[in-house]
Formats: structure tokens, sequence, C-alpha cells
């Protein structure tokens, strides 16, 4: 299992599939675009696509399936979203019910599941230029911070967006907005450069998620809109049942890393 | 009324709303976008977000409003859509009912409002940059053709792509695409270049939609996803009701055209 990096998403997937592969995606499956999951019943699947839509920058839709498909026939062919994470946390009334491998007895014919974008793609894009990651360095997770920023609201659907935060070099950084912004369906470009009060974030060393992570000097705090937004969106709505990836286990898609640029 | 190039917005809709103005937008408000509307009942509201999810080029949303709700609040502070379009259509079960210059006889409680984005922005962009438009040059209809390009269906949504075409000379198709490549809410790059067989268009000089235009020596027609396709997929439907723009009369937001630029 050494070379997981190279292999190709569907054969990862089966792996999963077969519970080969139990824990985080980091690194398996270099190039290719990894994506967070939501999954609700078609109730709220409404509300929670026109979020999407009103919120792109924090929650850009890669694919969304029909009611009770279980296949995501766009981004991974052959897929089977029941088995194919390593690892899903299912939600009841906005409490954890537990971690499971698989969620094929929770699966009900009423289910809408959401695969966003996710910030690994731009993070690999970055570093193919050089351009250090930090979290990724000190081995940490990225460091996410709750803002004063709201979202724009949609039904039931409120709440602040939720940043990551990565520290970056005075000189790079023109640089770092040229590469993200080719990256619209992976977050895009940045919301904020610099001082973490002005988006309402009282201590960058005391993250709201993830962990703190080291600015050195000449570098500046550089925030973009993070894929936890619409998950902690929707856990504020207690919805009766909802079925997420567990963090860092991330669902493997069949699209390029590269492809996600616009140009 | 000589000055309203100049316009701001709100002002332009009030003067539609008092029906000062019942012609063409064209030319009106220069430099803020204008969209195209399609107004559906809202239990065909889910499949229909989903349907421009799915085909983001041929569908790029700028904003939904909530059920029943008639002001866009993020693109035109204070707008009314029952009122401040020029000309509305109005289908019932896919037939044309007649043109109306308000409809708010017709507006229900559960109808949901698309304002979706449309290439006078891009057309805009590329004439600053001292690109000819052919047929704004030669005073005509962009022309329009229906493609083999199957559109990626949603519920009850399906159909082909409809492209608009542009002939470039050789020597600014670079320019071209990368100028239409930062609009991505607005068609973005163009989908297709060159040999129109190649997308299932038999003749170039007979568009499906719109008028013909000349293609000089030294051009190549480039053909960008047109934002007719919704229209023309939602009324494949017969939807029971159905409201759009009238061709040409378009809503006048609030967003400056380069606002939609990405980068």
């Amino acid at each position: 299992m050494d070379n997981l990096f190279q292999e190709v998403p569907h054969i990862i997937r089966k792996l999963i599939r077969n519970e080969k592969i139990k824990e985080n995606t980091s690194g398996i499956c270099n190039g290719f675009v990894q994506g967070n999951l939501v999954i609700l019943p078609k109730d709220l699947a409404y509300d929670f696509l026109l979020f999407t839509q009103r919120n792109k920058k924090a929650c850009p839709l890669l694919e969304v399936t029909d009611v009770g498909e279980k296949e995501f026939k766009n981004i991974a062919k052959g897929s089977d979203i029941t088995t194919d994470i390593p690892k899903y946390r299912v939600y009841k009334s906005g409490h954890l019910k537990g971690e499971y491998t698989d969620i094929k007895s929770f699966f009900r014919k009423d289910f809408v599941s959401f695969i966003l974008g996710c910030s690994f793609t731009f993070e690999s894009a970055l570093m193919d230029e050089g351009i250090e990651i930090r979290h990724i360095k000190e081995n940490k997770n990225v460091p996410m911070y709750i803002t004063n920023i709201e979202c724009k609201p949609a039904g039931i659907f409120k709440g602040p967006m939720v940043v990551s935060m990565r520290p970056i070099p005075l000189e790079r950084l023109v640089k770092v907005i040229n590469i993200t912004s080719k990256y619209p369906d992976v977050h895009g470009a940045p919301i904020h450069i610099g001082d973490p009060s002005k988006i309402g974030i009282k201590n960058i060393n005391n993250p709201d998620f993830g962990d703190s992570v080291n600015i050195n000097k000449g570098e500046v705090p550089v925030f973009w809109a993070c894929g936890v937004t619409p998950q902690a969106v929707a856990m504020n709505v207690k919805p009766e049942i909802m079925i997420t990836h567990a963090p860092g286990c991330m669902f493997i898609t069949d699209i390029k890393n590269t492809e996600l640029a616009i140009f």
C-alpha cells in the first residue's frame, strides 16, 4: 500500500468500500480532488441547495445527487456514497450519534447527498509553486475561525462564515492570490488578508477548530472561506438526521485538481 | 432621456416600473450587469435550481428569491420583480399567453424568481479591449444555435445546450479567451472554438434563434454557452405557468460588470 499516492480514484474508492482504508485520506490519490460530504433529507435539500448558491465561496458545490441516488455520476463514476468514505459521522437532531465506516443501514430513499469542494485542491496548486503550507509543514490541522461575516441566509439555514487561515510571506502574496483566484470551485481567492480583528477574530492563536500554527516575521495571515461553514450552518438547524464525512476522511473524486482551474 | 446610458440602476428600475421605459434595455445603465429572468412555481424550483447547478456555464445564477418574495435583495436592493422589467412573457403549459409590462396580476405566493447572468457583461469587457462584437456592429441579435451537447439533467429538466456565436479574428483569440475566462458568472470561457459541425451545428448561416452575422476571412467562430438554454429547457417541461423577460428586455441589477470579474 506504499503507492496509494499514485493510485487512481476508483481503485481507492473500492479499497475504502472494502474497508482496506479506514482513515484519513490526506495524501491519497495525489492530484485528484477530494470533497466534503453533507447528506440531508429531501425536505431540507432545497433550502440547503439555495444556501450553497447564495454563499458560493464558503459552499462550492461539486455535485448533488438525485433524491435517493447513491452514485455521484459526474464526479465519481461507479461510486457508492454509503460505503466510499472511510469514516462517516451521523448526527440526529444536531447531536453526534456516532462514527461509522459505512452508512448502509442509515441510508433512506429521501436522502440527497452534496459534495463540496475543499481547500486540499488549492493547497496542492500552491505547493506546486513552492509556497509552503504551514499547517502541513507543522503536521497539524488547518486553523479555522468563526467570523463576524454573516452568510446570506436561505430558508432555515443561516449563520456566520467559518474561515481557514494560512500564513503567507508578503513577497508571495500576489502569487497566492493569483493562484487561488483560478479555483472558484474550491473557495477561490482569499476573503480577507491581514488584521484578524477586522473579521471578528479575537485571538489568532486560539482557532475555533483545528490547530494554531506559527506566523513568522514578514508573514501575513490570509483567510479563505472554509468548507466547514455549510456543515456548521446545517448543524445549527438540528436536522432530524444529517450525515457527513468524519474530519479528514474525504470523498475522493475522479476530477483532477488541475481540471478545477478555470484557466 | 438622452443620458440613460449613465443613470444608476435604481433610478432606471423606477422609470421601468412607472412605464417610462417600455422597451429594450440594451445600452441602458452602461457598466451594470443585466440579467435573464425565469419565474417558476415552488414545486419546480428545486429541480430547476439543481439544473442550474449542474449546468453552470449555460445557467450562471446571480440570485434566487425566497418563495413569494418580489425583491432581489442582494443584486437589486428595493427592486420589485413584478414591475421592474420593461416587458414580460407569460407562458401557460408551454404556450405563450402574452406579453405584459407588469405581472402584478399573475404573481403568486408560491413563485420563485431566478436571475441568470447574460453575455452583455463579457461583451462589454471585450469591447473595452477594442474587440469588435459583430452582431452589435451589424445591429442584429446574437446568433444562437441548438447544439448536440446534452445538458446534465435534473429531475424533470433536460435538453440540449444552446450556444451563442461571435466571430473573432485569430490574432485576438487568446485575448478573448482570457477575458471571458474571468467571468464565470456570465458564461465564462468559450465552450467551443472553430468547426461548428463538431457541436452539431449544420449551417452556421442559419441560427436557431437570433440573426446570422458575417464571418470575415481570418476569423473563427467562437461559441459560448447561452442563457437561452435554461428557458428553452424549462419550456420543454411545459410548466403550468412560467414567466420570463421578453427578449432584449432585461433585469437591470446594481452590480457593476467589473465586479463579476474574478480577478
